[in-house]
């Protein structure tokens, strides 16, 4: 299969300077951090200001390259990488919902990362809660401020 | 920024030949379909049939190349390209999140399809809804069967 390249398109700025100092626990979570994003892709950013939530999809640049199998860091033995999410795996991406608190142009400031500062962005999505009555992931109005 | 390069893992066969005749209604999420990991990677997929959903992360090969701004099949003007779902996104990466069935060998059988037949896979993840507790985004038992 044809391999697949990505360009970033930003740069996500957060309180971990590495791996080792990160929360797993439940404070990881309610950390604010800054995705900086290419200017270039500034107005691909419109609209998104209506949303309280979005994913940021990223590339775990600090991976030590793959492992089949790894052991979670709250488990008693090894898994599957697939069904862990160690950064260990064959692609390394990662993807994290964060709470967007506003737009300055093309920064986004957010809360609830959990990555290290300087994490390669390779794109930023809606996050858009599936409803059982249609089984559809439209519905912005869901989500929207 | 350095650039990001991913082989893909798999590949996921699904009854849509092309991205014309995808239902983007209720009926699209219904579809089933098969995710065929190269089997070089069927280690890593170990303690995965525990878990009732999972995330596919795979690449929009068909996407006709980026652009800025999009205007959604069910919106009346261009939106900013990532407050939208469509694949002329810089780095054309999906996520879905699928029931998964059963998991033959490499096979994995899943529900809730929605991307064109022989999409590359990038990646597999759980998918572990966040609990209010804690923050966290562990919590298998959550999820498990």
């Amino acid at each position: 299969m044809a391999e697949v390249e990505y360009s970033p398109i930003g740069t996500i700025r957060t309180p971990f300077p590495g791996p080792k100092g990160m929360s797993k626990g439940p404070d990881a979570r309610k950390a604010s951090g800054m995705v900086e994003v290419l200017p270039g892709f500034a107005p691909g950013l419109q609209d998104l200001e209506r949303f309280f939530r979005i994913v940021l999809v990223f590339h775990m640049h600090l991976s030590e390259g793959p492992l089949q199998r790894v052991r979670p860091w709250n488990d008693s033995r090894e898994r599957g990488v697939f069904s862990t999410r160690s950064p260990r795996r064959p692609n390394p991406t990662w993807i994290t919902v964060v709470r967007l608190e506003r737009i300055d142009g093309n920064v986004l400031h957010v809360s609830g990362v959990d990555m290290v500062d300087g994490t390669p962005l390779l794109d930023i999505k809606l996050h858009l809660p599936r409803k059982k009555s249609t089984g559809g992931a439209q519905g912005r109005s869901n989500n929207g401020r």
